[in-house]
């Protein structure tokens, strides 16, 4: 049964903070899922560095994850259980990040993702590409990522 | 006066630990420190996820830090002070890590640095690519990290 947008959201939260624990650490929320989106947030505090902006490697955390909650919260609407992990990813950091942020992975077509679903129903593996971005105060993209996902059946 | 790499070693722990609130998080250690390389290692338990795998947010913030510890010591050594960043990044799973592991950046040959340092003598910015892996218990890179790093004076 197809699950609504808020309990994905209860959902991904609940999954994201007990399969990986440094996501609690990292202050993770998940802010908001659509059927095309993921958002998740982040604050500056629990991920600043001594230039008082986002370490890198909490900008890539939180950016891998949500393109992980999108495939997640997808998968779970169509009550389908697969493996999701990250095979591979670039991430271009345009300028700083200096306050609590958030991270969207927004799915455009349904293309892309129909033939990754039929690939998986077919042979039980299939890879996406997704983009994540993090904006800056006026809408900017501060962060852009491009992370290849495979997902594959649970042995 | 040029330091030794012993104190240069506890030099990068301390900054690590000092400047990037999150390194300690996750455990980070700087395991050793050459002229020609940096090797910093991290726990399993820190960074573990659902699968009893390293997150691979933590795989890359551990190498990401790993590649800026080469560039710091590097020029703590020549007594250079350069504000260093990453610029954009890029990172394969070559297979999961389930223990706990080391980053090592290596520098083969001189000559892509010294026109590093040549270029930021010249402009006060300079930018340089730094592979980093993270080898698996046979030795074969199980995560392969390739970062651009900028240094620029500090303002």
């Amino acid at each position: 049964m197809p699950e609504s947008t808020q309990s994905l959201r209860a959902l991904l939260q609940r999954t994201l903070h007990e399969e990986i624990p440094l996501s609690r650490v990292i202050g993770i929320r998940v802010a908001e899922v659509t059927p095309d989106s993921v958002t998740l947030a982040a604050p500056l505090d629990a991920n600043i560095n001594h230039k008082c902006t986002v370490f890198g490697g909490s900008l890539y955390s939180v950016a891998v994850l949500t393109g992980w909650g999108l495939i997640y919260t997808r998968l779970q609407a169509l009550a389908l259980d697969a493996h999701i992990v990250i095979h591979d990813s670039s991430i271009k950091y345009n300028r700083p990040v200096s306050a609590d942020f958030t991270a969207c992975c927004r799915i455009d077509t349904d293309k892309a993702f129909a033939r990754f679903l039929e690939a998986y129903r077919r042979r039980g593996r299939a890879r996406i590409t997704l983009k994540v971005t993090i904006p800056d105060a006026r809408g900017e993209p501060a962060v852009v990522f491009l992370g290849r996902y495979v997902i594959h059946t649970r042995s």
